[in-house]
């Protein structure tokens, strides 16, 4: 009842949706990252937005969770985070009118719904769903490394926190503009919340790290592509066994390395130097070869978010130039993008 | 009250002993391998063994828990494992009576000795501790990658299950014995059992992995040598995940690379060729620069147990003139493992 699987999950376990936006108290865009970025990226699932006297916005229609529900809203999905991520009593009232007007409820946040008692007596009362995208199901098994049907790109990174999942969704949805069958595997919580399934990566066991890896891209048609989210660096010196244990599962075909320019330090690390590009092309090849002797780099995928479009178009011409490979900004997309999608695909 | 710690573990944290060994009703040696373990690595820390029929012996005296308990023992330690390595219920009275008798219970099994209702109700009404070892500490930190005092020394492998916890123990008595202020940090449960003290590395989640191999081996004198158990390897389609993310935490000044010879294919997977000895120096070297860049490879532990003297010797000595390094197997000792413990130390 608080996972989002009872057991390890197939490829059809879902979280319900439409969901309703909640924005709870925020005053500051950057606690509504999740709501903005499932509405960006899932905008289909969303029937509208309801808060306690937030001022920030998505855009979408407000409307009082019974609203949401006649509309078809199955799910509220807390898509704020305050300062310590944690559900705050301001909310629970909120929360509570929620789960009476039909809706479950879906929290990334760092306590359980289940641990607010307010909440988890009217779940049970009414018999709806508490949802933390945090825990992972159980059951996930160890690793075999056996070689599934089906083909696979991994997003993967210099560094945490510079753009894989949008990498990996922008290329999801590019793929997807060109017919092929295509599925987003997400590995973290607003991914998870995007895709409306997934694991969160960093939170399983490290011994069923790969496994995880393996069961969240199963066996699929030849033509069709899983295209993951990364998680960490293998080069981070706490996050690297995540990346190493999604590499290995993922066993990924193309690999798509994401770097933001100007990076020089890792985040939150400033005695740890930023990798360049080739040496993280050489590294997830060399490691990812273990599990899939033909992965090979599709191409470079850059946040020039802090760039203007003159100033990034001129970088990654040039850095396209010097490493022989697509190098664009999956979010600006242009001609750039379409030669890094058509390569990942060849 | 179910895990070593309660709070992140510093190096003083210790499981109850002199230890009762218990081998259950085992009837063949393979099953009681840990009560062999800890008899052979931790005798100091043994005062008997007691049964319930088992024709299995330590060699140690037999005892009830009455009599161990007079002769100073803290703890029963369950040293023996049935085929669905669970508590079995022909063990449960034994077990209730060495409550009683004042000890605590230590165990390495899958279920949890406080999920065995007539263990959890004895212990609570006596006040004695249910200590599962498979339980990682509460608290445990993201990792920070900073440089900490002291000397480190990690055990790495070609594959699991060859030797690496018993290199770490043959090396950590040689250090020792050479007056070297040294301890061995335990990452699996056997090797907690042994060391009295340690953190199970692969029930740890990914995301703590480095953070908890840091708290592991914490800051100590220059001087002072941790040899720390290594877990896995980074070539392992399943467990490299555990294997980087304790590589990067130890940051080990000194690898030793421990092998079999003769194994040609990963243990259980039939399609994963077992890693030359050179890949595996160069890739821990590479992985682990990034948390150490000192990091050097002091030699390589042969598991010669197949083999008979002449021929050990023999192939150690053609692979050490091969690699140009230090190769001895650290259960036979010898003048080859003195050199490879002095090429550690230097």
């Amino acid at each position: 009842m608080n996972a989002i699987f009872d057991v390890a999950p197939d490829a059809s376990a879902r979280l319900p949706y439409p969901y309703l936006l909640f924005l709870g108290d925020a005053v500051e865009a950057g606690f509504a990252k999740t709501a903005f970025g499932v509405r960006d990226w899932a905008g289909d699932k969303c029937v509208g937005e309801f808060s306690v006297g937030a001022t920030v916005t998505t855009g979408l229609p407000v409307m009082t969770p019974a609203e949401a529900y006649a509309e078809g809203a199955r799910a509220v999905l807390i898509g704020v985070a305050n300062r310590g991520g944690v559900i705050a009593p301001a909310w629970i009232a909120s929360l509570v009118e929620a789960l009476e007007a039909g809706l479950d409820i879906i929290s990334g946040l760092h306590n359980r719904l289940v641990d607010v008692p307010e909440l988890a007596q009217t779940a049970a009362r009414l018999g709806r769903r508490l949802i933390d995208i945090r825990v992972p199901p159980a059951g996930l098994p160890i690793g075999t490394g056996r070689k599934r049907t089906g083909k696979r790109l991994l997003a993967v990174g210099t560094d945490c926190a510079l753009g894989k999942k949008y990498t990996a969704l922008s290329l999801a949805n590019a793929f997807a503009e060109r017919g092929v069958d295509v599925d987003f595997r997400a590995t973290g919580q607003t991914g998870i919340m995007i895709a409306g399934g997934g694991i969160p990566m960093d939170a399983v066991v490290s011994d069923f790290e790969a496994g995880a890896a393996e069961v969240l891209s199963p066996d699929a048609a030849p033509d069709h592509w899983d295209v993951v989210e990364g998680q960490g660096s293998l080069f981070h010196p706490a996050y690297a066994a995540v990346s190493l244990g999604l590499l290995h599962g993922s066993q990924p075909d193309v690999i798509v390395v994401c770097h933001e320019p100007g990076r020089e330090t890792m985040l939150g690390l400033p005695d740890f130097k930023v990798p360049s590009i080739e040496e993280t092309i050489e590294l997830n090849l060399l490691m990812g070869r273990r599990t899939n002797p033909a992965i090979r780099c599709g191409g470079i995928a850059f946040n020039t978010s802090a760039m203007n479009a003159a100033e990034a178009e001129a970088l990654m011409e040039a850095e396209s130039k010097r490493l022989g490979l697509p190098v664009a900004d999956p979010i600006r997309r242009g001609p750039a993008f379409d030669r890094l999608v058509e390569n990942c695909l060849k």
